[in-house]
C-alpha cells in the first residue's frame, strides 16, 4: 500500500466541496460525514428523548473526560491526565496560573515572539491580577537560552503558526526542568499534525485546540493535560463546580476534584463534543507516524513545485522537513491578495500578517494528485498576475 | 384567547417525549424541533462547504455579538451590551473581576448563600491571586442589610436556585450604587423565567446560561452584559485573542476591542448558537409579561394541588407568587427518592440536597393538563409510599 492510496479510505469520511483543494486545516479542518448523523442523535435521542437524564444516561457528564483519554491516547499521555472544554485561551490561562503557582518564589513567564499571539494575551490578562509576574518574551531562536534560574514557566507552542518550524520541546522542557522552572506546552499546531509523546516529551502542562487538525468543527472544545505528578496539587483558579469534588452536593465552598478533573470549569459543551468523537473515529483508523509521513512527502511536492514555478515566493519555513511541522509558508509582500486569488480559483490557504501565505498538508483528505492541482493553480495566478486586482485586497474581518 | 391557548403554537415547537410531564426546564430545557435541521444546515452548508470561510461568509465571527443582541431584546438591554460565550463560571470571573477593578479601594464580595455554588467558587479562585479580596457570604434575606462602604461588588442571583425565592434586584442594586459598589446579577434561573429589564434594574454587570428557560440545549454558550457605561473601561482578565481590537492584525499586545466585545474570550461556539438561535426564534413569537402570568396560573395550580393531596410535602418556595421565580419547591426528608419515583412515573423534576423536590413551570411547553396529572402522579405515589424502595435512593452522579 502506497503512502497516498493508505488514506483513501479517510478521504472518503469528510465532506469536501467538488474541485476544492483546502490547504487550511491547520486553521479548520473539513466536517467528518459521521459528524451530522452523531449530532441529530445527540440531539434527538440523548437531549430530545433524555432532556435532563441525559447527563447521566447519554454520558454527558463524563463526556470530557471520555473524549479526553481518547486525546490522551493519541498524545502519549496516561489516561485521566487530559480533559476537554472551554476554549485553548482559556486552557492557556489555566495552564500558565498552575505552573505559576508550582514556583511561587519566582516570577518570569518567558515565551517566544513566535508564540501565537492569545497565548501572550492570557498570560497578560492573569498578570493583571498576579502580584508579581513579568512576561517575558525573546526570539525563537533565543528561547532556549533565555531559560535561567529566574524563569517560573516556559510557555510554548511546538509549531510556529506562522512558518510552521518547530521548536525541540523535549530539550527545552529538560532545560526548564535544569533550573526548576515548569513548561507550558501548547499543542494547537501539533496534535494532529505531527507525533506527540507527553510522556516523553515530559512538559508540566498541555493545552490545545481541536479545531485545526483534530476536525472537530468551528468552536470545537479545547484540552488540558496535566503532568499526573502536579494534579493533586493544583488549585485551580478558575474554580467552577464542574471541578469540584462534589459538584452536586453544592457545598459552599470549593473543594477540588481529584486529578486533571479539577481543569473543568463550567457545564460541558455536549453537542460538541459529539462531533469531535465523529471526528476521532476517524483519527483512529491511522496511525500517527504514517500521518507524519504522509504529511512530509506532501509538503515536500508542493515546495518543490512552487520554488521551480513561482520563484518570486519565499520559502519561510525551515527547507528541513524534520524542523516543520504540517504546514508549509511563503512570503511576498502582496501575500494577501495572493491567497485571495488562489481561493477564487479554488485552492485555500490562509494568510498571516504581515505577509505569509500559509498551507497545511493534511494527509487524512489530502493526497498528491491535490498538491499538483494547487501548484499548478497558484502558478498560473503568479506567472499571470491574477492576484493584482483591486478586489483580491480587500481586507475580510477573518483572514 | 386564553394563557392556555396562546402557547400552543410554541409547545408544538419542541420535541416532548410521550406521555412525559417535564418539570425541569429550570436545569435544562427541551430541544426545539428547528434545532436539528438548523444544526445540520450549519454542519453541511457553513462548515461543509464553506470551510474556513465561514467566519465571513456564514458570520461565524460575528455570531456571539448577533446572539448576544437577541438576547439583549428580550432583557431590556441596548444592542451591543451582550455578548455570548464560554460557560457561565467563566462569565461570573469576567464580571466580578471586572467589577472589581471598578472599585479599586474596597476588597469584600459580598454575596448570599442562596446563590448557586459555582459563582461563589469562582470567587474563590478569582481572590487566589487577587492581592487583597474577602469573599463575604450571608444568608438571603440579610444580603441589602450587608451592603455597606466595605463591599466592591455584591454578587447576587436574582431567583434562588433552590427555592425560586426572588431578590428585589433593583432596590439592591440601588443600595450598592448609593455606597460605591457595584452589582453583578447572575440571570440563570431569570432569563426566560421572569421579565428583566436590564436598564430598569441597572446592575453593572449582569450574566447568565441559556441551557435552562432558554432552551439552548446542554452545553450551550453562556452570556454577560457589561452596563454601556464601564464597556470602554474594562481591562479583562481573561484577554483573549477574539476579545482583542484587532484580533487578526497578531500584534504581540493585548489591545481590549470596543465595548462588550471585549468580553469574548476564544473561538465562538459556532454550532451550539446555531442550536440557541433556533430557541430563541420560538422566544420571539411570545412576550415575556405573558410567559409570566401563564407561568404563575402553572405554579399556583400546582401549588394547590399538592398542598391539597400531598400534605407531607412542605413548601418551600414563597407563597406569594410575586416573590417567586418561575420555579416551585417543597421540601421532604426523603425528597431524593420521591423524585426519582415521579421521574420513573413520567413526571421529571428535580432535587437538591439536602432535601429539596424542584419543579419547573415553563409556559412554552407546559400547559394547565400537563400540572394536573403531575399532581395526580406525585398525589399517587405519596400516598402509596412508593417511592420507598431501595433503587429509587441510589444517588446518580447528577441530581
Amino acid at each position: 500500500m502506497t503512502a497516498s492510496s493508505c488514506f483513501k479510505h479517510t478521504k472518503q469520511q469528510f465532506h469536501l466541496p467538488e474541485d476544492l483543494v483546502y490547504l487550511d486545516g491547520n486553521s479548520l479542518g473539513p466536517l467528518p460525514l459521521a459528524a451530522t448523523e452523531k449530532v441529530s442523535a445527540t440531539l434527538e435521542q440523548e437531549w430530545g428523548e433524555l432532556l435532563i437524564q441525559g447527563w447521566n444516561k447519554a454520558g454527558w457528564m463524563a463526556a470530557p473526560s471520555k473524549t479526553g483519554d481518547r486525546l490522551a491516547t493519541m498524545l502519549g499521555a496516561p489516561a485521566g491526565s487530559i480533559v476537554m472544554g472551554d476554549t485553548l485561551s482559556i486552557k492557556v490561562f489555566q495552564a500558565v496560573d498552575a505552573a505559576m503557582d508550582l514556583v511561587p518564589d519566582r516570577a518570569v513567564v518567558l515565551s517566544d515572539s513566535g508564540n501565537f499571539p492569545t497565548d501572550l494575551y492570557m498570560v497578560e490578562g492573569l498578570l493583571k491580577n498576579r502580584s508579581a509576574g513579568k512576561l517575558k518574551v525573546v526570539e525563537p531562536e533565543h528561547l532556549a537560552s533565555a531559560i535561567d534560574p529566574s524563569v517560573a514557566v516556559v510557555l510554548l507552542t511546538g509549531v510556529d503558526y506562522r512558518t510552521g518550524r518547530l521548536h525541540d520541546t523535549a530539550s527545552i522542557v529538560k532545560k526548564a526542568h535544569a533550573v526548576g522552572a515548569t513548561v507550558v506546552l501548547d499543542l494547537a499546531h501539533s496534535a494532529g499534525a505531527i507525533p506527540v509523546n507527553l510522556h516523553d516529551e515530559n512538559p508540566d502542562f498541555a493545552v490545545g485546540c481541536t479545531y485545526k487538525y483534530l476536525n472537530g468543527g468551528p468552536g470545537a472544545p479545547a484540552f488540558i493535560y496535566v503532568a499526573p505528578r502536579h494534579q493533586q496539587r493544583i488549585r485551580p483558579a478558575l474554580s467552577g463546580w464542574l471541578g469540584h469534588a462534589a459538584p452536586f452536593a453544592f457545598d459552599q465552598h470549593y473543594t477540588p476534584a481529584d486529578g486533571v478533573e479539577r481543569m473543568r470549569v463550567g457545564t460541558p459543551p455536549v453537542v460538541a463534543l459529539s462531533i469531535l468523537d465523529a471526528a476521532l473515529d476517524i483519527w483512529e483508523q491511522v496511525s500517527m507516524d504514517a500521518v507524519r509521513q504522509a504529511s512530509i512527502k506532501l509538503s515536500e511536492q508542493f515546495i518543490a513545485g512552487v520554488e521551480s514555478q513561482c520563484p518570486e515566493l519565499v520559502l519561510a519555513s525551515p527547507r528541513d522537513a524534520q524542523q516543520r511541522g504540517s504546514q508549509v509558508s511563503f512570503r511576498h509582500p502582496e501575500g494577501y491578495a495572493i491567497v485571495q486569488a488562489l481561493i477564487s480559483a479554488g485552492v485555500v490557504g490562509d494568510f498571516r500578517a504581515p505577509d505569509i501565505l500559509r498551507f497545511g498538508f493534511t494527509p487524512l483528505y489530502l493526497d498528491s494528485d491535490d498538491v499538483a492541482k494547487a501548484v499548478e493553480r497558484l502558478a498560473l495566478i503568479m506567472r499571470e498576475g491574477r492576484w493584482d486586482q483591486p478586489h483580491f485586497k480587500i481586507k475580510a474581518a477573518v483572514t
